[in-house]
């Protein structure tokens, strides 16, 4: 697996850093706020930051998921690009969430719209590959032949 | 890696897609209760909406774990078959719970069974494989030269 | 993929075993402590029987995600043998958590010092193989030439 899957693995590590690193801003804001734990609301900003890195982390294997599997099955290249795009409208997302309700919205726009892309790309890939396995039809190789 | 998971890759996708239709719903629901973030509780049937999407985002990354091990190391079909299942119990518990307490049990009761069967597969496998590689003996091969 | 990477396989399956075991102590908390769903607090020790479960879920796929990159990508004996070392943390904050708020932190640092060697692992591993891939240079098959 490893070599060829390289791109793939670096920004699923790299995204695997973030999620960290928002759960370390968490850990920080409880100090700022003095919210301690079990507590999981307090100051409003507190609140803001925790529900923040909530939605992150319940959506981060959906996001794993359709990396990987547009990746291996459509693009790699283009997929880890995506993936960047991701980790940047999470950045944007949490830093947003963090200073305002509404300043969340951009970056969760952003988010669906690449996670949407990443899926259609995972679907196109599969169905490619659905075709090619069990009917002996690929689309992808009609194409090439094409040109 | 591609081809020859496509089934894995298939009802993973499909899985994620669904995680996002929970994450959506939740959504709605906070529009029709008017529970603005970052606030969590609310009317009754918000709160057992979200309880709904946290449990199946909890144990997102548990099913894909067990259904790509049970599907690389036992039997790629029968794992697919069986996270159709898991699907299926995760549509019936989240409706289920959104319409009153006592409707999530059937379908909790349900995911824990399809759950149980991916990580018992996923172990036989495991075992097989560990004796095939560590101690050269593979149960597998024992028992195609049987028939 | 199956036989190769059978030992990060293994733990992968034993730690789900782990998640599915901590959110089952979370039921019987519930039951001893009478809170029922789909209410999130209630006594003080199932509160922190809760967030303990909690926090172990938002970095299983974080662990997850660096445990098959240090292991495909560095080393699969020493990232399983991190994998193990991580569960024994898990089990160590879950209970020390369970016991009192101060009792977390012992496992907690020791999670954190085990996740970060393997994020450092993997990301050792995904240099090299960037650079074999890209520049054709190998670190690894240099060190080796040394020897």
């Amino acid at each position: 697996m490893a070599g060829d899957l390289v791109l793939l693995a670096a920004v699923s590590l790299l995204s695997a850093f973030q999620q960290c690193h928002f759960a370390w801003l968490v850990g920080k804001s409880r100090m700022k706020h003095k919210v301690m734990p079990p507590a999981v609301t307090g100051a409003p900003e507190f609140d803001r930051t925790f529900r923040a890195q909530q939605n992150c982390a319940e959506f981060y294997p959906i996001f794993l998921t359709a990396l990987w599997i547009a990746g291996s099955f459509f693009n790699q290249e283009l997929a880890s690009f995506l993936g960047l795009m991701y980790m940047f409208a999470r950045y944007k997302y949490f830093h947003g969430y963090v200073a305002s309700i509404k300043g969340r919205l951009t970056g969760f726009y952003l988010n669906l719209i690449v996670l949407a892309c990443l899926i259609t790309l995972g679907a196109a890939g599969i169905v490619n590959s659905l075709l090619d396995e069990y009917l002996d039809f690929s689309i992808g190789k009609k194409l090439r032949k094409l040109f």
